[in-house]
């Protein structure tokens, strides 16, 4: 066995009794500080103090205890004749392991109770120099800064005696992204929020971008946990592509908006939707929202907000989906959808809710913004002119929810709870319109049309009024208000305000 | 002056000797190590080694050098009696200023040379260590990493004796900012690109995000040095908004796709362009790219690639713009444009080229892929039908490289070397061709068809084919590419496949 002497000294004491019993048992020596030391003492380990190593005491409330030769010598002494003639001469010992976890800073600044002084005091120095000088030593010193990395490292030691260099390289990899976590988040909030840190890890290189000429990764945002494609159950069918990811993330947000209430289906072509429906079962909700573009959908993602029962399925089956979102999926629904080899389904935790907040790299930076949560509230809409029935709000809340995921410009048609026409992308408002409404038609007809945005002018209330449209959504707030109300008075159409923008690009 | 003795420990001697000179005239000792104790020496200041310190050798090829509690509690003890009694007792004086920079392990990494053992070699523990340390009790210790901080800092001690908490905490932000990106660094580099780490520093707060009632911000990325809004010089106008940043980066990149030869044009509406044109003049370029939608350019952002003159500038002043991107303007053309108050105006070095790579969030992690920059080349293209006379070759150019901008599905319709119609943002291939050949018509007509993504069936073919296109570009690869052939051929249309796809969404 090539390990001697280990270093432990660990804030999140869990496996610490298990890891010190066991290299002991191995033949090792246990080096420990302060509260460390103690814990191991009570749990009957027999520890050396890092004083007894250092000859030096630990001083300034423990500030300084481990930053001495005769602990870094020790750590990152090379394997070599020079290194080692070094270390005899000035009665220094190897440490072969170093055990070593950091006060969580991220978890103290959290508490409201936390003031600066506090803050900085729990800045760990002694501590990220043991891991980094082990980690930069990773083939003389195993260096564990994960709990849950003990048991497989010690199954090795007992086994073989030692750990690959492979194993150890992947040690210090973890242990320099814990440094620089660490310090990251200490950059941010010392700095008031004027840094951004963030540190992910790939999860799958993609085999390509958006196109087939760009290289692509995907990476997990361990600070964000919300309901995700990245923690989803892949229950079947190939690796996502760029596109797909894109186009699946879209669809995710846009169902979550819908709750869990009430069925909803949001199909998603091109990072938009092509068709949502709300319905009393998910069947009839997915026949509507297939109806609203039965050629877009095709090779689409949907994405629904309950279990997809087997009568679903087979309905889903009909056409060419690429993926299917949902948070369940029966035994005998999946029975039918797995006949399809290629279709993956993906089974998503939606109570972990929404992602915070979002971000887009720009030539020379990131963009940062927090997520459109707004929700639809109907104290605070104005109705602008004409009636606005009871009996109608459902279905204008449903127009509302879903024209805020269309990409802008955004025009959604919708009849009941199901889009009929769907506008998009359009660098003109009555582009998107005119496209929507003229879906609509081919659908047999919308009664609401709602808009991202305010109207300019008039002229989208005009058409809509071609069409036969009876309520119209829009946030209002134009200068040129007044001429969509006299148009809608005009036209004898509902005017609703919402108050709300919704651009999304 | 509260500043008493110093530690100096450098890879970068840029103004070292200024520093420890100006230093030690105002009474202050200078503790260095290695290579910058030699230097500084060789400069004629007195320089106290390290080791006389410490009373400890620098051993392991200078592995351990400052690791050391004469140092550290020289550095970390906080302004209290019991650590000034501890530090007495131990005869240990304090450390009031360190001044370290690390050995630029990306520099190291960056050289095909470098093996992993070189670049372990490289990895600094001492370093970090100081710094961190002093950074923690910046209170205490002043701590510098950046060399264009000297002179501040030397210039408040020889006024004021000292500098305030402030400064001192914007330093220590400064130190924690540079360790995170080191360890960042070195993550990405031992885990093989396994993980991904962001240190980026806020430019500024916006105002709002896409709506507003988003919070957002924008961030610089010191390793993305490409030619962007965030190193712009802003001649003129108010703050970015979060969709003028999210805008401009499109008409950026956008512009930067046709070189710097010819002049080009490019107009931006919700991040996809609504105009884009080349002519012999900026002028006349500017006239087709707005021709194209009149009513979309409004509000909009313009990008040209060559200096605004006067007679553009005239142009320009004749609609509503939010921003102009240019690399130059004449005094002219700014004494032209800066009559508008609310027009921003942004000079951008173009030579600095493009972005590498781009980021985009999804919930629970990050899309990562390298950006759109394939070139067009007329040898990767096949003329599946038809004739391309030779002097047609910069029309389809032109068209290629627009459709490449715009938002899938996208078509974009040309008539020499402007768009007269752009389909963007929809979900279905065909609604993108009516709607820019519809737009085209009303423009007087186009003759290039040029298609982001192949066409799954003949039937936008046979539309243009209405509409009286003459050329047809697409990058083909259906399997029902021989119906878009055939339906070409009976047409009398020239289809061209290029071969690459240039989705974008």
């Amino acid at each position: 066995m090539n390990i001697k002497r280990a270093l432990i000294s660990l804030w999140d004491k869990k496996g610490a009794e298990e890891l010190a019993k066991s290299l002991q048992k191995m033949g090792v020596e246990i080096v420990s500080t302060g509260n460390t030391a103690r814990f191991l003492k009570d749990s009957g380990v027999s520890v050396t103090p890092v004083e007894e190593v250092t000859g030096s005491p630990e001083i300034l409330d423990g500030r300084v205890k481990t930053l001495h030769p005769k602990i870094h010598g020790g750590i990152l002494a090379k394997e070599s004749e020079a290194h080692q003639g070094e270390l005899d001469k000035l009665d220094i010992k190897r440490i072969d392991l170093v055990a070593v976890n950091l006060y969580p800073f991220t978890e103290v600044i959290k508490s409201k109770d936390t003031d600066l002084d506090t803050a900085l005091e729990n800045i760990d120095i002694g501590g990220p120099t043991m891991v980094r000088a082990a980690a930069k030593n990773y083939n003389k010193c195993i260096v564990l800064v994960d709990t849950q990395d003990y048991s497989l490292i010690l199954d090795k030691l007992k086994t073989q005696g030692d750990i690959s260099k492979e194993l150890r390289k992947e040690l210090a990899v973890k242990a320099f992204s814990h440094t620089a976590q660490y310090d990251g988040a200490i950059t941010e909030y010392l700095s008031g929020g004027k840094f951004l840190s963030i540190l992910a890890e790939k999860k799958d290189t993609l085999r390509y971008g958006e196109n087939p000429h760009q290289q692509a990764d995907v990476f997990v945002n361990s600070s964000d946990t919300s309901a995700s494609l990245l923690n989803a159950t892949k229950i079947s069918g190939k690796q996502l592509s760029y596109n797909n990811y894109n186009d699946a993330d879209a669809a995710l947000n846009a169902v979550m908006e819908f709750g869990s209430k009430k069925p909803a289906v949001v199909a998603v072509k091109h990072a938009t939707p092509c068709g949502i429906a709300q319905g009393e079962n998910l069947k009839s909700a997915f026949i509507n929202a297939r109806k609203c573009d039965e050629k877009s959908i095709f090779g689409g993602i949907v994405a629904v907000n309950t279990e997809v029962d087997e009568s679903t399925a087979k309905e889903m089956n009909k056409i060419f989906l690429e993926i299917i979102i949902a948070p369940s999926f029966t035994k005998e629904a999946l029975e039918v959808l797995q006949k399809k080899k290629n279709l993956r389904l993906l089974k998503v935790d939606f109570s972990k809710g929404e992602a915070s907040c979002e971000l887009k790299s720009i030539n020379g930076g990131l963009l940062r913004q927090s997520k459109n949560q707004s929700r639809f509230l109907t104290k605070d809409i104005t109705v602008a002119c004409g009636e606005l029935p009871k009996d109608k709000m459902d279905e204008v809340m449903f127009a509302y929810k879903s024209v805020k995921h269309v990409k802008s410009n955004a025009i959604a048609v919708t009849k009941g709870t199901s889009t009929v026409g769907l506008g998009c992308g359009a660098t003109k408002r009555i582009d998107a319109a005119c496209k929507a409404l003229e879906q609509a038609k081919e659908n047999g007809g919308g009664e609401i049309l709602a808009s991202d945005a305010f109207f300019p002018f008039e002229d989208v209330v005009n058409i809509a009024a071609d069409y036969k449209i009876k309520y119209i959504l829009q946030p209002g707030g134009s200068k040129n208000d007044d001429l969509s109300i006299e148009a809608c008075r005009k036209h004898g159409i509902t005017l609703i305000m919402t108050g709300m923008r919704h651009f999304k690009h």
